[in-house]
């Protein structure tokens, strides 16, 4: 009894933006309530050179997505970060998850020792398929959405862990 | 070839407290540097009822010992939130990953069916050991140490995604 690739990431990736999407109806519903224009939300930084929500979410949809296709060998499909609204950013996730489902556990599973070249901030990793998805694509992933996280909770958008968390 | 229950499990957590701890020495020379008393930073919040920097690195250890100790069958060892300087948070850092270190991969593995049953907040919890693993103790694992880091970063500590994600 083990865990396969497809365990360690599908589910993970799928379970999460839906969280992740959950959040930002919470925050919809917050600008709605209060009043607030939601780009004061889609735009925020926590520090001036620190990425704004709607890149946060555009970079976790991503990293998902990336890792996905990468395991699969399949060519990894190209979302142009347009995104700006809410109901955009919950399209763009909405359009990862449907890609993340278009991968079937068999193209996935086996995948441990699988070579996965990359450019990373101009440099080349490489990496074993297991040591890419669990050492650095699964907190990469995680980084973005709870940062997104943080900056509804840092505005008093009224969200908990557990809507972070979500269904597991 | 699949992942063990060992390899997604310990050799993840010790990489990230040690990537964290690192950051923590950033923040601390960041203090010195800039004349801040430090406890402007480890008693930082990032919104008036969410946890300061030392209660993120606390719970971060804990989700990580934690999750460890029940896969393994062993008892929980209890670590009292008592420590608030950067040195302090730093030991109690090294101690959750010396406990985890104590742990052999073959108490773990085979973990996956387990019965996991616990308190959270307040509701009785019930999980298989891969489900509590993957679904639930990586996810909150990583909220807190990247919301340690947002809390750095907020506060113009100079950090990077790469200092998060350290070797892996």
């Amino acid at each position: 009894m083990t865990i396969s690739m497809y365990q360690a990431s599908a589910p993970r990736f799928v379970n999460t933006l839906n969280n992740l999407s959950a959040l930002l109806d919470k925050a919809a519903a917050h600008c709605d309530a209060k009043k607030i224009d939601p780009a004061a939300l889609t735009a925020f930084r926590l520090y001036p050179d620190m990425f704004p929500l709607n890149r946060q979410v555009h970079i976790a949809c991503d990293a998902a997505k990336n890792v996905m296709a990468r395991l699969a060998g399949v060519e990894v499909p190209k979302h142009e970060d347009v995104e700006q609204t809410f109901p955009e950013l919950k399209a763009r996730i909405a359009k990862t998850v449907a890609f993340i489902q278009t991968i079937k556990p068999a193209q996935v599973d086996g995948s441990e020792e699988k070579e996965i070249a990359l450019k990373i901030g101009g440099s080349d990793m490489k990496f074993k398929g297991m040591e890419y998805l669990l050492g650095f694509a699964q907190p990469n992933f995680y980084f973005h959405v709870t940062t997104a996280y943080d900056i509804l909770r840092h505005n008093g958008v009224e969200i908990g862990k557990k809507d972070f968390l979500g269904k597991y």
